[in-house]
């Protein structure tokens, strides 16, 4: 049996993968803010998780650790994740001197990549997952597994520059995707609204409200046009989208695929593609990005040296 | 031993590749137009390329054969080769039949793609090939295979919209990157040239005449662009450069790097990327794109069923 870990702005979400894939038992805790209290979150998660199945925590065959910001995967380091507050923190060794198990930590979205082919992909070729969260990014499975790349920036489609009028990023340049198609896009696009989140405005656009309407449609147009680089560049099967805007479910999916619908009229090689019959939701608030944690952690066991060093 | 053709708008290359990969023998002909002339032509290299090498022609493993237009791989038709005035053939099936030898057709920039993996790439584990020939489109090399995607259409770059203002593409899309990073997009940014290439373009811009000058920039603004959206999508070790406007090299090479070392200024994170250093060239005039026409063919013999038919 292996644990999954996604550890996340708010909560750290944690199951117990049975060899057969399926989940054993499921725990959350809200997410302390800095190194030792996200540390120590997580290593009471996998506690619990191995008291529901009755397991000691070195009992694990591994434990697979999904996060965001910039992860070493080879040495289990994680360093400007923001959020958490972490600056630089040496991850997987800590966990695996505390658990005794083998330790493998992995970027966020390619964790959620896992856990949305392993419950989504079904038997595809090629996915790709499209996180529509705080920011914009993709997680690449090919032949059942993830494509990182060579500096694992493989799927940063959310720093590719779409409108050399727009504003800069965070990242430096210009008019990338991820100003115009992210949850934090909407509280820059709908200036007027009360409450800066995407069902508000979908649901102010919804009442007519003109700024809502515009941001809207900026919005929408610009996740076709994220889908149409990830065609156009990787071509795969499938594209599983999920993070905080695909909670819009239905909604969104319908917006999207207007926009597509329209691009094809003008575009016969676009429609040839057919960028809306490879779209599917990855279902929120499951146990998805946990399950491709654990998935990650097969990959290999990152940290046996420090493990044994430990003993 | 295997052949290779590199059927082009203007010639058709052809080269008999031994199993370790060297190229045993090399011949070249005019490109007839039309569907049965560009059939008779590729019949005329292959039975030259044989004589060379004292074998006949179904003596050979496989010939492989990249070119232009849409191709069925599975089947070998080939639709759609304006530039060869070809509609509708089924080139795979009508040369294996002449030749008595399997044959596999592939689109020619995934030819081109595989020549430059097996001349230029090394031992990369990932590359992407840039054509930047009359249109822009790349292909892509994993692990030594080509990444093709689920229809054929990855690497299709050229046709991503990279500016909401810019001129329709004969795709049907608006401002797609093929419109200003390619040959064909010469002759639109500089109308003012006496001739339309991109040699006279670089040098009226060397001789400082501003419409040169803008053109100039906007096509390597453009080319750099490319290579920036292979990198945030697929973050190849290796792009390797060919087509038409690969033969400026050095020049064309040290353009683009100037744009990125611009762009990486304001980007820590496009910086950290290093892309300058990923950039290689393909020899112009080289027999590249018929070994890799040649590799393409060992993958498999695509057409054995017609072949036993015909027999």
């Amino acid at each position: 049996m292996r644990i999954g870990l996604d550890i996340g702005g708010t909560k750290i979400r944690g199951v117990v993968l049975d060899d057969d894939g399926s989940v054993r038992a499921s725990v959350r805790h809200a997410t302390g803010f800095g190194a030792s209290a996200v540390i120590d979150t997580a290593f009471t998660v996998v506690q619990q998780l191995s008291e529901r199945v009755g397991l000691d925590c070195s009992q694990f065959s591994s434990i697979g650790v999904g996060i965001p910001g910039t992860v070493d995967i080879h040495t289990g380091r994680v360093t400007h994740a923001v959020n958490l507050g972490i600056v630089d923190i040496e991850l997987g060794e800590a966990l695996s001197v505390r658990t005794g198990a083998p330790v493998r930590v992995e970027n966020d979205v390619n964790a959620a990549a896992m856990g949305a082919y392993h419950l989504v992909g079904g038997s595809a070729e090629s996915m790709v997952y499209l996180n529509l969260g705080t920011g914009l990014a993709a997680g690449i499975v090919l032949g059942g597994e993830l494509w990182r790349g060579t500096r694992g920036a493989a799927g940063e489609i959310g720093h590719i520059p779409i409108d050399p009028r727009g504003v800069v990023c965070a990242c430096g340049q210009r008019g990338c995707l991820e100003t115009v198609a992210s949850g934090s896009a909407v509280a820059r696009l709908w200036p007027e609204g009360r409450e800066p989140s995407i069902r508000a405005l979908f649901d102010a656009a919804d009442h007519g409200e003109p700024p809502a309407l515009k941001a809207r449609r900026v919005l929408v147009e610009n996740v076709a046009s994220a889908l149409r680089i990830i065609v156009l560049t990787l071509d795969v099967e499938l594209i599983v989208i999920g993070g905080g805007m695909s909670s819009l479910g239905e909604e969104l999916l319908a917006a999207v695929c207007g926009v597509l619908k329209r691009w094809e009229l003008e575009s016969p090689f676009l429609a040839a593609l057919d960028i809306p019959g490879r779209i599917r939701f990855a279902s929120a608030g499951s146990d998805m990005a946990a399950v491709g944690a654990a998935l990650v952690g097969r990959g290999g066991h990152t940290l046996p040296e420090t493990l044994e060093a430990a003993r």
